[in-house]
């Protein structure tokens, strides 16, 4: 028999519980601050993130704490919001309840905001040796395994061996492949024979494979042409129409017939939603995304929603869901909460209505594609703008003057500082995580 | 067979090979760059670690990259300094060899600036349990421990066992236990109990337990009143004469007979030197210290010198060795760099003299003591002078910014922001640090 999580009083209010403290599940949490709502917000870690900075992270160009911000620091003075760190288990929606590694819950509005993670389409190969990119702690293990193998490859006196350590290779022409490929490139060039004279950078390449037949699949065809002939510029050897089939570590090889060597082989190649247990199984589409209908209420269940990356939503011109994009997200998390809001009131709930605002991916030094509404921009001004919104994204005055205070320094001295490779104390947290897992694993549902 | 670290040529030059990039390793390196010596630089992380902030590292006061810098930076456009990320096995001081896990090298002068590492006593339990503070990692693990343990208490019902997961014990009253005592007490004053509202802090005790009869044992007997006095205001625990017996992870026993409960026990009483194969046997004390003479070079050995913490050397007022702080190895540092300029010219070397600067520690805001030639301070001006010492010391001219600007904001918000539990992505380096320790173990020395 499961206990309930301790310390969330039962006190009257309806109380709305939402998993995953995201864009969306962490603005939703935000409006619904200081309402008549007792607001649940359950996270696996105690941190937002902001995942379009992570390749900033992973190039050593910001600190980890630059782009995550403590869930608790946000919550400090909202005394309706209690922030949870814990795992969900399982939904039971017939009698209300969530059960998490730290106990169970009952709910009145359930809010699932999980969004997605690495889909490697069932290769288990790529899955074990390739590296993903869609948290803060991997992209410090990406920044760790470059900076790792730049130490190998100065250890090989042959130089074809070095390469395979030099190599980078990108799979998926989205933003994070895109963004990824272009600091990398600027790594090569300004930043690591400085750190590696011994190193012969000809031999170095940075590799970009698109399935598809361009870059940036999301935007104009005229960011896309931009885009790649940007990162031709900086060096990158771009494929598209170029399908990974296999990863062993080291060897590469394409559908084709062609192979490449690389110790590193970073995966943006696709996502997929995690199942969640007693949902997903009625809900989810094949690519895991749940059902919702245009009040985001998950199809099939009553008091149950979803926003963000995780949801498919036919809507407008968007018959086959929304591309899984803040924006979205941000979107659905301030409709959701208006809505709650008018039902408190015994108000009807206004349907969700997406309204692109742009989209843009940058790719270096005073480079950038912009598509606006109304508007296509490419090069010195789509990178200024780029800069200022993300900037104006960060949550936390602080972390936003740290990252303007980098950005300027980087500009001009093109060489970060964060070279550092901090290897985990000898009990790390993967063991304990573990440890926990099995603990969860023992606990019985009923 | 083992074969040679690859990329460091054979130029005809002496080659000076420094093991340990600490304050006197690093400092020596500097120093020599830009001489007709090659000199190779060889330490297990990529990074100089600066190692009297940790405690702000491990209090979520600072950023590990913000007193951690990157060694290739240092020595960029030092073309006669070579570094490598690597781990001494051996040394074959009859042939000057040295033995790593990239291969081996000769040395024309061999200088150990290995440091130390924590001291259990040969306590089993308390090695496993206790959290160490000697490393920048060490001092993210005790970050994640404690807000890990906070996580915890919020979800016990029984305040005497949510009060085991919120006490926090330091053993060791030196300035590591008095600088952590004084963040802790400050954080559970000013932060965590608006993270975490649930909790009563009326039940969380930090306490500081040092085995001899006063705090500070290296600075005036002013500076260690005062030190106890500033902790006790703050609200820690003070214990003199308190020796801790045993430990199991949650159980506290003192000699005494007493016992107390904390899921975090810091353990900063001690330190021992790390013995290096093929020179403790013979030039080593009972604590793994190097004895070496005037000029620094090494008991009994030819080309072989230790600096820093590691080295032990009777000299004018201290005939029992130096006390174990930066000041010393950096001035060994200066001294060994000027005779090995000295044997370059074919002069003779000049011996050691330490002259001491005086030593500070701090406790709190506004609160500090310095023991200074001539003069004693404590109070604000203490404080003051110790974050300018601080600040000036640190390598870096951004970190040294970065540091200030999070000092300030830290002053008047007393509300740090970097309170994140990274966990590491599902391969950690502990098991890749611990496949390659086991290829190292089949290394054949012949």
């Amino acid at each position: 028999m499961m206990e309930n999580i301790k310390h969330i009083p039962e006190n009257g209010k309806k109380r709305v519980v939402i998993i995953g403290g995201g864009f969306a599940g962490l603005k939703l949490a935000r409006q619904l601050a200081n309402t008549a709502y007792q607001v649940v917000l359950i996270d696996k870690n105690n941190f937002h993130q902001f995942q379009p900075l992570f390749y900033q992270v992973a190039t050593s160009g910001l600190e980890p704490s630059s782009i995550a911000f403590p869930l608790r620091k946000i919550f400090q003075k909202k005394r309706n919001v209690h922030f949870r760190m814990a795992d969900l288990l399982e939904v039971n929606p017939n009698i209300h309840e969530i059960y998490t590694n730290l106990g169970k819950l009952k709910y009145d509005c359930l809010v699932l905001a999980t969004g997605v993670d690495t889909n490697y389409f069932g290769n288990k190969n790529i899955e074990q040796f390739a590296i993903p990119m869609k948290s803060v702690s991997e992209a410090i293990f990406l920044r760790n395994s470059i900076l790792r193998n730049y130490e190998k490859a100065l250890n090989e006196s042959d130089p074809e061996k070095a390469a395979n350590y030099m190599n980078i290779v990108l799979v998926g022409g989205g933003p994070t492949g895109v963004e990824l490929a272009g600091a990398l490139a600027e790594m090569k060039s300004d930043i690591l024979p400085k750190d590696y004279p011994e190193l012969d950078f000809s031999l170095m390449n940075v590799y970009l494979f698109e399935a598809s037949d361009r870059l940036l699949n999301g935007m104009s065809d005229a960011a896309s042409k931009k885009a790649e002939t940007y990162l031709k510029k900086l060096g990158v050897i771009v494929k598209t129409e170029a399908r990974v089939s296999d990863y062993d570590g080291l060897s590469i090889k394409l559908d084709s017939g062609e192979e490449f060597n690389s110790y590193t082989l970073v995966w943006a190649a696709g996502v997929i939603a995690n199942p969640i247990k007693g949902i997903s199984k009625i809900a989810a589409t094949r690519g895991g995304r749940i059902r919702v209908d245009l009040f985001n209420k998950v199809a099939g269940f009553n008091h149950v929603y979803a926003i963000g990356d995780l949801a498919i939503q036919k809507e407008g011109d968007f018959q086959n869901g929304h591309p899984q994009v803040a924006q979205v997200g941000l979107q659905q998390a301030g409709n959701l909460a208006k809505n709650l809001k008018l039902l408190l009131q015994g108000e009807k709930m206004k349907p969700f209505r997406y309204k692109d605002r742009g989209s843009m991916a940058t790719i270096g030094k005073n480079l950038a594609v912009a598509d606006l509404p109304g508007v296509k921009m490419q090069g010195f001004f789509a990178w200024v703008l780029w800069l200022f919104v993300h900037l104006m994204s960060i949550v936390g005055i602080k972390n936003r003057f740290f990252i303007l205070i980098n950005w300027v320094w980087n500009y001009f001295t093109s060489d970060q500082s964060l070279r550092i490779l901090i290897r985990p104390k000898k009990r790390s947290f993967t063991d304990r995580a573990s440890e926990e897992h099995q603990r969860i694993k023992k606990i019985n549902l009923n």
